[in-house]
């Protein structure tokens, strides 16, 4: 069980985005980022999984992000009629169990947000949302449970309680900043009232790049230590550089999520990642959008001498850049070394782009009025309520 | 048949890279990027295949590339012992096959630049290398044939023949940009030379952005026209944005090959090189290194109103970032249209690294030189007497 | 005098920064940074000032920056021989009053922090050189004082309190940024304990960007405003862009002092600097290293519409551009316009350079001391009991 | 005389830009750019031209750019109507001589392109233009004469003819890139018909950065050497990096003439001009905008051990940052050697800003045709017409 490896000492490697792999894939669309794929093309899904499980990942997320019922039926147009919220969820469990057997991998059932919430729902219909996933989960008998991608403590807080009704362990991990949740509960706050809900892994998902992540995961750790409580610590960062973005993570970047590529991380900066986490105390250690296998294996390759052993893509990779040592040019062969990729700053071929961007959103720059007036669909006055009414 | 189609006036989409998707998946080895995964792991080249068809590839390629038995050889140690060369073909002839018969593409077995060549073997020797592949081929009845990834026109010439030698149509591209060959021969003169040879279809592969590669394929078109020659045109450029590149391509930036995501090209990026490849007059149209399915999608979202149709994968993608109309923030909905992704100009997140690099190699820079001494392994003097056996 | 246009709510514009003007003009030596061009070179610190005055500067400051005895004997070998402290310090304020004289405006004479200090001399002896420097400046009847370029608020005091002992109005500014002086005391603390000393202008002045320093004005303002004492506030800023800084400022930053081009700030930038300054409650708003005359024209410019006139200089300066209008080319006359040089981000026309820099320093990269094993005359050990010694 | 100088193989140091350093000090409006200045604020004139003598300038060259009457008359409205071309043409003869007899300079009479010309007048016209302003350099014997900043041959070669009725050398160089003139004339073919006019020296000045400049002079070198022609060679760039100039150079960046900053050449920078300029043969080496005194002392410190001294103002300056050998900082003092300054990779602390531009004007880009759209007091057909009736 996962809380067996973690209370062992173990370091427990998480896996990758699915939502933005499959998009570049072709099986998911953005926008809707639901994952009807599980349906439609198990074979798709079946494949990114075994990829991540040989790249070194513990732990397989069944692909069940945004497949509550609300967020389905709400991008309907998107999903072909027959294709139930049921489905979605059996189909993911089947095929991650299917993988996880293939080699020493556990499987979480994973929830997120939910439109419910978002449109000012009650607890009661907020929570039987999600007990209809949880009610999936346990028929399929996954390993443990995951609530991530909460922006309010308050979402996150019900998701763990109806998740903590099974019994099985919970994690779970807020898609912030070091600026706190939508409603202003800083980090330290959010782990507590995680832990106090029944959460026995708290962390950081999503929405910021490892650098961030890993400076809200310091806040939480604080928060708890201050609170006297006790939790494992768990993070699964963007592998996108965004030192720019506001207070609600990449999605506010103008290069959200069509232009993204110049930001992807290399897998030099995930070992880099991989070791600050460490020396952080994060044992459950993953990523989430634009991770692909390699990023995984980059985490399992830095923390190989304290695991000892590599994960099986290792088979396809040399350390440092090793594999390059018979390249033909003796220039190419010179970069076959840790200090080499280590001490890199890789250029973007991009002369007419700039390093930096300002993120759009009302209240951090004006770029959202200045947007919305060239889209005229809607009023301003329009978007303003409805923004309001969304509360963000 | 890949003619019928091209002198119909029909496009033919090409298909994406092989070696570097794989590798980031964890199936093929950087250094020696040779193509053993279709005996290792048939599902994963299988899936690859897949995603390139659902995107819109007319030809999937075999994945032969450096699947010469003296590749295989020289890179023996990273190939398990019981995989012989003629295994790899074979099954990589039975893959594309399989998949391609789940649509409606055609099936090229390749061949590329070998070590015989460069190692300085003689003309007969070299064309052996290049018919036990072609015996392959023609057992697993492939529909045409491709030369591709040639930097000396010579040795692109005894490819082409030997190929020829099967009646089949025979496409060939050199990895070369505008200053022409390794030897110095120019783009316009290795066209002639390849169409005499008897290749129907001539162009450019690998190496560099698409930008560089429209701009040696015009040199090559201007030097038929010149010869009065007539072949159909193909490009298969890089996805990275190599401004920076030296004359021998993207190898030599200090980026290669682990840290070129900065580089990657957009799917805004590659619409604007198959725009400006349909207007230069090419009509086989795919990619190369760093071509990912979402790629190939671009290319064939940008050519749908010349060809009546979109691919499959654009069930899961809306035109110009269309899907993000439904989304809850209005400064992201604002991006659900054309001018702003055209307009775009991607941040890197990365102020700590330049725009551009100066490429590594003898002669282009004194970087080689200095890399050198750091590399104690091998004297200078050791290395340039290498080097020019190599001849580059 | 000072406090009366103030008290009366008037802008009082400062000067810029004469060392790193005439360093480029070739008087100032960089390093030492001793200004015994007043004496060498009357003629050149003349014109400068005289410049300034037209751009609109309401204080001339004496050209006595590190005039203090202790320094320019510490720096003696680049001072000839019968250039002593006094007559450097009473060039300075001739050379002052005989360009104010020129127009209407005040001279401030001014001392800076002193080696005496920074190597532990006791209280007194601190005073007793900048009694030195006052004696002079009561000598030459200057309008008032100003401290400035103080990193201790310590050694701040000290000079305020002698200062003081002359009846003329006092201000201070520190060269520090948000995270305090180098003892560790924040700003808001540096700011009153130099209002209770007895200046009557506090703020700060040089080693970071306009943005960094209002920041930092503002935490004094706060501080100010907490232990309900009121003080007129001053804003004396680098015209460099310094985002990268680390808590000692520019001098750390890898181009300091012969690399700063690719930062300096464009005549819009330092509009905005005026403006939000404004905002913030300044009204003593001038500049320090890098600021050339058309920088203090800009804040000039910029606050015209509140003071009802322009500066001299402005007869050769259209209004944001204006001057284009006339221009041959259309699309350069279609730059006269606000919105153009507001909105324009100015590329660097260097690929190969990166947007930011590390810091060096102890603690806060590693840079130092890997430099320091290329340099070879002195021992790390000597080196870091050298730099203890130094206090920082 | 300059010949003699030349003739002996002396180097000769050129001064730099007198517009730019003027505006910036407040006397030259951009835009009209004319030198008004001279009997205006002749102190500021003065002062310019010792700063540059100090720094190592072998001729002065009087400040008459844009003094010809047509110009003047053309931009009346900014120069006070008692100001006379011949009194600007007078007082800046008289400035130069009288600095020029502080040390051992020249003193050099220049020309430059006309409205006349640009306006369709014919040669008799614009030679008569010419001939105004020779009959002052005359009167006031100055040593030589130099034609420069000449975007049309043609109109370079008649200020030759009309410069050589003095029997004085003439030195003539023109404002344009590797492209050629304005009408197509490479630039080999203009350097010959500039010297067959009488031109004892040849070269180029402004518009385009050190690197491009040197590729243009070598051109003309070339095309000299075809024609078996004589001439020393000149090269007065820019002190801008302006990699990304289309063929009429820096004017039709988005950032001329007040977003150039970040562009800003440094003293190092400026070395290896002057190092790549004597290697390739040039001897008459200075600068053009943006070029202030340190920038020419740069040039005359670079090529000191060829001269065997330096100039004045390197008594203000250490060799490669030696002046920094004595900081009290140890990461500073690393700091003073020619490796570190010659390797910087300087940053813009501009993270939002691009490193390069996409220049301005009709047929460069769309931008031109854009800009038009917003400016509403010329319609576009009328802005054509005017372009088109300019040639350019």
């Amino acid at each position: 069980g996962i809380l067996e490896r973690l209370d062992a000492g173990e370091i427990v490697i998480g896996d990758g985005g699915f939502v933005f792999a499959l998009e570049k894939r072709g099986y998911v669309k953005a926008g809707p980022w639901t994952p009807e794929a599980t349906v439609e093309h198990p074979e798709a899904v079946r494949q990114l999984h075994r990829e991540f499980l040989r790249a070194g990942s513990n732990v397989l997320q069944t692909f069940t992000f945004y497949a509550s019922e609300d967020k389905l039926e709400n991008r309907g147009n998107y999903v072909a009629e027959k294709i139930s919220c049921q489905k979605v969820n059996e189909a993911a469990c089947d095929i991650a169990r299917e993988v996880a057997n293939e080699g020493d991998a556990l499987v979480a059932g994973g929830v997120s947000q939910t439109p419910s919430y978002l449109s000012c729902k009650d607890k009661a219909e907020v929570k039987a949302v999600f007990r209809k996933q949880l009610d999936v989960f346990m028929k399929k008998n996954v390993d443990f449970l995951i609530a991530e991608y909460f922006e309010h403590v308050e979402e996150a807080v019900w998701a763990v309680e109806v998740l903590k009704e099974s019994g099985k362990p919970v994690a779970a991990t807020m898609c912030i900043g070091p600026e706190g949740d939508m409603h202003g509960v800083p980090p330290g706050q959010c782990a507590v009232q995680l832990v106090k809900a029944g959460a026995s892994v708290v962390g950081i998902n999503c929405h910021f790049d490892p650098e961030t992540c890993l400076k809200t995961v310091k806040m939480m750790k604080e928060g708890l230590q201050a609170a006297k409580l006790k939790a494992h610590l768990m993070s699964q960062p963007l592998a996108f550089h965004t030192p720019d973005c506001g207070k609600q993570g990449f999605i506010d970047l103008p290069e959200f999520p069509f232009g993204l590529e110049p930001r992807i991380a290399t897998r030099w900066d995930i070992q880099k990642y991989a070791r600050k986490a460490y020396d952080l105390g994060i044992r459950y250690i993953g990523g989430c959008c634009g991770f692909e296998p390699y990023h995984v294996r980059a985490i399992a390759e830095e923390l190989g001498p304290e695991r000892g052993f590599l994960p099986e893509a290792s088979e396809k990779h040399g350390s440092w850049g090793d594999s390059l040592s018979m390249h033909t040019k003796p220039w190419v062969r010179a970069r076959a070394r840790k200090e080499y990729w280590e001490n890199l700053k890789p250029a973007s071929g991009r002369p007419y782009c700039p390093a930096m961007s300002k993120p759009d959103g009302w209240g951090v720059t004006k770029g959202g009025k200045e947007l919305m007036q060239q889209k005229e669909a809607t009023s301003e006055q329009q978007l303003k309520e409805l923004f309001q009414k969304q509360k963000f």
